[in-house]
């Protein structure tokens, strides 16, 4: 077990790939290479990339990580979205054009290909994360597909947060004014070739200069100690998000966008705001991790039949599920005692 | 309490907006409110529709809504989707043509306005769901957007998914192959009066073909309880997803739409799925209730100091997460003792 990590974190990247899938599938195992490697953590810089399908997230992700090993950085990228080329969707030409990075040891490139429910994908993205931090890449790149839910979810899991939009996108203008505009430090308006790009930065320039101060992030908890930390990570006074238009395929304007996002990472890094965010990430991710512990233990000592049957009772509108919470929660006290 | 529950089900609207606003908010009183309704859910027809944004999933919310009027059918919609109309995003003529709906006591429309996290909205979006359902509103519309963990969340909640998509999307078909295959019940080709349709309509029908039995969705797991059932609950042979051409905003095609949703509902009644996919949705449900609830009671009996101190320690890479858990866990049993 430690001489896969050994092994990983000395650039072995078979051994590297065979430990991201030893972590992403879970279990004891799984648990003793993240509690070795998370020493090691903390040192990468976290760009997420997000936004709709076919804005050309993917060619972005790999020109700026050619840029970024222009400067010396090593590289991971972590792929979360099911229509990226790394992940196996899109068209073969994009697939071709990602394999020169490919050959190059100072990037490693990990698709999670499994789509996952219950949260079981952040999962997954946030540990394969750490594996890659802890193994050296100083920049990590996480490509997601924009708009909802799982969007809020990278840039949790983010220091920058990188939402790319396009020309002629139809509302996007609206959408981003919706949801995106809350969680964007930096704005790539790709494909800049195509009529309409400069509408899109001034609008975009527009809502910024409207919004002066950002709209506070409204967390949605129900545990009251998800609350406080969790409110203030978004919180960053003085921060305008760049908006860097960018032709990816040409690689136009992309050296710019790495500037952009190196920018942010000095604005969190001196105002202290890298620390505030890296907090509420590791309390969102200890409470997490803490109730599937909970649960674990507490299915260990009560019987799977009492759990199915109970389950059958609320199906059944025998019982309502709180009140079957109870009996499960209150069962398990008796046994302890 | 009881009070509010009985206004909203006699039909009592501002009961019941504050009915959902009292569940969405959590608590006690939120949990009292649904252990009373729980026994009256069950007899909704839940269907999610989701798409990427600017696909007009809201007109053909809307229309889809008429119709089933008409078949004098109670409809609840719940808009998740940060760009619907419904929820503030958009452009005003679509939050226009929404207005004659409002005025429709056979119709409840409810916004899920906060954007959340750690899966907050999803949780808040079921637990609406469970009132409007309870409150006797038979078809139950979720218009999410798509792409990513919110539609697989979507489609985990609902008996019936309709993917919306348009010509012209560019890369969509690609986008469908990934990932949206997996959950599709029924495909709508919204503004089909565009050049393409017919081309998106024969490349859907393609795959579905070459897809004959639909690829099992791969849940990725953390708890050895989520997978049997959850498994089992999208493992459906013999159902083709149809194909429904619409253009919403003139109403074309919404009626065949409807039917194609309700033969989906007769099939998934016919084969005994609807409880699998139920049995699936309760036990998921109630496992995560397990979950928040077991670490409420822990944070309870745990000084918050001392979790708040454990965080700085693992954010000082002195602890792993992992171990720190264990501490609070393991001082939690002492304390029992």
């Amino acid at each position: 077990m430690t001489e896969l990590v050994e092994r990983a974190f000395e650039g072995d990247r078979r051994a590297l790939a065979r430990l991201l899938s030893l972590v992403e599938s879970g279990g004891p195992l799984a648990r003793q290479a993240l509690v070795e490697l998370f020493p090691h953590t903390g040192q990468a810089h976290i760009v997420g990339m997000t936004g709709a399908p076919g804005v050309g997230k993917s060619s972005l992700v790999s020109v700026l990580a050619k840029v970024y090993r222009q400067r010396g950085r090593k590289v991971g990228i972590i792929a979360v979205d099911p229509t990226s080329p790394f992940t196996g969707g899109a068209i073969l030409g994009d697939r071709i054009r990602m394999q020169d990075l490919s050959g190059d040891p100072g990037v490693f490139i990990r698709s999670m290909a499994t789509r996952g429910s219950l949260g079981g994908l952040a999962w997954a993205t946030r540990d394969a994360i750490k594996v890659l931090d802890a193994a050296g890449y100083q920049l990590i790149l996480v490509e997601t597909v924009g708009a909802g839910q799982s969007e809020v979810d990278i840039a949790a899991a983010a220091d920058t947060t990188v939402v790319v939009t396009v020309p002629g996108l139809g509302d996007d203008v609206q959408a981003i004014k919706a949801g995106i505009l809350e969680i964007a430090d930096v704005f790539a308006v790709n494909k800049a070739d195509l009529p309409g790009a400069d509408q899109v930065t001034a609008a975009l320039r527009m809502m910024l200069n409207l919004g002066a101060s950002r709209p506070h992030q409204v967390w949605h908890h129900r545990t009251r100690m998800d609350m406080p930390a969790l409110g203030a990570s978004r919180d960053e006074p003085g921060w305008t998000p760049s908006i860097c238009k960018t032709v990816a395929l040409r690689g136009d304007g992309v050296a710019e966008l790495a500037d952009a996002i190196e920018h942010h990472r000095e604005y969190l890094a001196e105002t202290g705001l890298r620390q505030v965010r890296e907090r509420a990430r590791i309390r969102a991710d200890f409470l997490d991790l803490l109730r599937h512990e909970l649960l674990d233990r507490l299915l260990e000592r009560v019987a799977s039949e009492q759990v199915e049957s109970l389950i059958d009772r609320v199906m059944a509108r025998e019982l309502d599920p709180y009140t079957a919470a109870g009996m499960v929660l209150g069962e398990d006290v008796k046994r302890e005692m």
